[in-house]
């Protein structure tokens, strides 16, 4: 897998995937930031897991939610230190069945959160939110 | 620091920072994926570092490009098993000053690698593109 980044100047920077595909980060707050879309990534990740193994099990979800946080340590390099991740999953879904997925992207599946729990406590929670 | 994804469907998901600003991610190649993602974000927290470094140190660089490859796992989890970065520094830059700035960036500051080089191994080239 290839990516590649170019400068913008001010602290921009442009990245794009060999599919031309493109994501602008920045160290001055003018765009999402590296550490920022880190979180993200892995909530994606995880949320993706969420998405395919719901469909495979029948469960007639309507929308994904993840409300993620990290915390950083407080010298240099700010390295997370935890990361929560609290998944929303919307519709008339079970709740056993929406933990086990969760669980089953987390420890299974996430290559991105799997990759940062070598170094970072990451912890979750579940809510179903009913119709 | 807290981020939100939302699903979009079909496997896209949309990520906030605290100040609104959005990525976009997707697990069906309609977007960058979270592991694209992932390398792009180790290689703009580096070159956001090598930029303020060049110009602490008063480096007339004029661009800075980073090409990243990553080789995932063939079993599931796919992470990251290697990392090469390979550092496209553009201008007047002593190669010496533009060595030293990667390795700064990589050993002490980059909070990104040093999260991924917990279970990743990290590689690194550094090419001074002379006007």
């Amino acid at each position: 897998m290839k990516v590649q980044i170019f400068s913008q100047g001010n602290l921009i920077f442009e990245g794009n995937n060999e599919r031309g595909q493109q994501l602008t980060f920045s160290g001055n707050k003018e765009a999402v930031s590296p550490m920022e879309s880190v979180l993200m990534a892995a909530s994606a990740c995880s949320a993706i897991d969420v998405e395919i193994l719901l469909q495979k099990m029948r469960q007639p979800y309507t929308r994904i939610e993840v409300e993620t946080e990290g915390v950083r340590a407080d010298t240099i390099p700010a390295v997370f230190q935890k990361i929560h991740l609290h998944y929303k999953i919307y519709g008339d879904v079970k709740t056993d069945k929406a933990e086990k997925v969760v669980s089953m992207s987390l420890e299974k599946y996430c290559s991105v959160s799997l990759m940062l729990s070598a170094s970072v406590q990451i912890s979750h929670s579940v809510e179903v939110v009913k119709p």
